[in-house]
């Protein structure tokens, strides 16, 4: 039987990804999407989820928009390298699955209610839907398998020397999950780095050829010269659909459980992941921190749910 | 002629490395040292200073006494790698070299005053003294040089996922320094993780002959097993010296011009040196930053100058 | 000649009588409102402006909207003392007066170019206008005269043991004034407390009988009703008019010449303003803090504002 | 039967008083003093509390010396209100009661175990003796039956705008106290400061015409002097033995039990106790905060004790 999820984006060029991942894998099934303000506005990351599906010819998954905000912070959408949409790149047509009435909080709320066995999330982008969830439903948090995030970094950061842009984006949500008690797997840019976008591997989802992979190398060049712009890195990682990749198989990445505090606080480092690789702090593990990539079985994945779709 | 330096120090076993490059290489003059509290406390990193000066039959360089603990922190002397006398390992003699008088700050001052040219401060420890001197002799900041430490990072740390021991002892200090506006070079884990000490190294000193050759087999054998004891790294990074190296040969270490903001304010992440390499945020350059080391050319200089001692 | 001011605000049930003040009194010369969030978003902060102003009958003064939110932090408007649309109370008839198309800091800089003498700026909401500008427009700091501000305390706070609103709401904009250099002045709670509005106060206004002093009634009987809800207080503390009151005669004040500090990272007290009265910590002096008010001197001028208005 | 204390304390002339009137009084059994740095070093502290017992010929009470610094911070002992010795006034003896050769938390847990019933602890310095005990002895918590600490303010500071010196000392170790979930009672500046040593007050202790007594003044002249010169406060505020007083009789103080946070991460606020009077937050009472003072009857338990002392 398949494991259900609920995917929590930002799309964002990988999100659309990792939301494609999830609705063209036989072994997990797509319950619901919720959105959240992060690499865009919200307005444009529920629009982009409804295109995702859309694109993709995906039906009868409902799609909730959820904060526009971080919990205490300032947005500031991650324009460097999604353009000033969240999505740049394609011509995006209108979405056609609609939007839920129900904001996020309920319609995670009842997707977990309704299901038969404990559900697991994936939030792609900021965790502040997330620790919403976990303040506003706490009894709900029997229903919740685990939740698998691509976040944080146990080195260097992507929008500072050490914090990376999910994590800085809303820190204090990110605390409070990792304090949750409740199964955490982080997906940080230590091992989203090796997932990247080459040559290769654009040619390889281009051959598929159906119109989710016309539109997802649009995406993909796109993104790629962001990043070669921004960050000085020509094949751009594929960050997100990581997370969805574990859910279906855990083989697919090595992880290491341990210690993960987030820094709220830091004047420099606010966002940072601090994780105790090496259990010199000696406390409790609260995490699974992903730290090395079955590069190509994760590329086989991706490549065959986008065949699978239309 | 010589380069004029003062070194600031918490010996140590790899501050006494410091010390011997710096009275064995004939490029630089050792005009005076100074200790702070750090790998130990101070009345131990003092008495460590002056032997180490002894047992190389060091004669006329005046050792002065300055801060017992960081501005205002608490000290945490790092006894793990060093010891509780700071200075596991051989059996140590009484020190010959004498204590001068005056403060660290006070003799720094004289020697700084009496210099026919501008001094290279090396401080191989937490920057305490540093950063005393800065505010309480300001009119004397143009008598300084540079400055070449040891510390902080480019990536993860050693007291915490981000910290460097001398950074997190204090890191007010630090702050201080970066924004003082004098040339400040960092020589942080980074690089100093580029200088192992493998069983070759440890040979090649042995094969010297000399008393100081031996006391140093004596101290690496020690920081080496307390390094993979505690670090899981047999061959221990002999951190310190690398500094003086630089004050020799700046060929000996590529450095980057770039901003460091030293985190003071972080409750998981203080004293993090967020080391900004690709100026994502634009700030002013404010120190040179050690990337990597003529790992061949430092270990030469190394044995030249143990060799060139008693 | 009159002295020349800017308003900025949040309007706000006492901002309004802060503009009342500015318009009818006539050693004063109001040149522009600029709007910020605080009290209310953005939107109703605007909106209520250009209402006050066309309730007064007041024309040709140009209001422009600026930041809809803090510097870094995350808007909580006032709701429990200002209502959902953050004027309360009466029914609100459409603005006659224009919104103009400038931006708070387009205009703020049109307006200290066009000024034959430097201007007083009044902000009475959270300081990230004024922040802004200062930070965008350096080269126009020698056109502003002064800074009054309502905000602060040298006491307790209203939005926690040490906060107050203002304060609280931005105090990254706070500390970079309050660090500019220009002369700065603070009305913090310590003195607003002391401008109550008792029956008595609200009684003369309704004397005065005309439309602005009609609709001041409602605004401030809603005011005292939620100050009693939410405080504790029947007597509400209009706030804002004070510093207005400064601008016109200093003497309807006390102040002392001392230190402030804006706390931006404390858990508890962020926002505090901590107001060295003694200068115990022997920091230079940065602000004139108000400490006590000629309380009839101060309605005096209010109704007298009032009555010259329509 | 008399409620057994164990008094915590730095002498500081305050701290005597608390100390005699333990002693002195009926109503209480003071099982042992534990001593920590604060008001001075620590080695003057436990001096001085041995001292205090030998003047009042107070014998059999075990004096133990604890924490010679705060847990995370760098000791700044008050020098300025109680001299270099921490006693500063009287010619001091030399002490006949002896130094107990157990740490404050082995006297503590020893005492703790052996009284028939719960024990007050009664701390009058920084709370770093208390923390270290509940962190170490978590199994003697229920032997405590109440902490009735004098630090902490509800309105200003004596050290910074809204920082109380014992608070400030220690943030991190009164932070731990509060969250302790143990019964807390918080004798604070803004109750201390209704304990006056006036002119009527130093009489009325002279008259007891013992020699404790004339210890007594010799320590309250010399702490009014260094109270006018620092705080300009001619009559010094007595406040270490209310927290006893307290103990003695409840009704000596009115309290208000309310919620407590102490900022820790504060740059111009640590250690500021933000006391929520009005309920504004909503946070879970943890402490009884007293806010006014039987003054009267607070001396005349004060005057009582040191008559019935040598």
């Amino acid at each position: 039987m398949p494991t259900p999820v609920i995917i929590d984006c930002d799309p964002g060029h990988d999100d659309v990804f990792a939301l494609w991942l999830a609705a063209g894998n036989p072994e997990v099934s797509l319950l619901g999407v919720t959105t959240v303000a992060g690499n865009g506005e919200l307005e444009h990351t529920t629009t982009n989820a409804r295109i995702a599906l859309t694109v993709a010819g995906v039906e009868g998954v409902p799609v909730a928009a959820g904060a526009d905000g971080p919990l205490r912070r300032k947005l500031t959408p991650a324009t460097w390298i999604h353009g000033d949409n969240a999505l740049g790149g394609p011509v995006l047509p209108a979405p056609a699955v609609p939007l839920d009435g129900r904001t996020a909080t309920e319609l995670t709320a009842d997707l977990l209610e309704a299901s038969a066995e404990p559900v697991t999330l994936i939030p792609t982008g900021p965790l502040t839907n997330v620790a919403l969830f976990l303040e506003q439903r706490p009894g709900l948090r029997g229903r919740i398998r685990e939740i698998i995030w691509m976040g944080g970094s146990t080195g260097r950061g992507n929008v500072g020397a050490y914090a990376e842009f999910n994590a800085w984006s809303d820190p204090e949500a990110a605390d409070l999950v990792f304090r949750s008690g409740l199964p955490v797997t982080m997906v940080g840019l230590n091992i989203s780095h090796q997932a990247l976008v080459t040559e290769d591997v654009i040619a390889s989802i281009a051959a598929i050829g159906n119109e989710t992979s016309a539109f997802g190398v649009e995406l993909l060049r796109f993104f790629c010269a962001a990043y070669e712009v921004s960050q000085g890195m020509p094949d751009g990682p594929l960050h997100d659909p990581i997370t969805v990749a574990i859910a279906i198989d855990r083989a697919v990445a090595e992880v290491r459980r341990c210690h993960v505090d987030v820094e709220t606080r830091g004047e420099f480092t606010a966002g940072a992941t601090a994780v105790d690789l090496r259990d010199m702090l000696g406390k409790e593990h609260n995490a699974d921190v992903a730290i090395s990539l079955d590069v190509p079985r994760f590329w086989r994945l991706v490549r065959d749910a986008v065949a699978a779709l239309r």
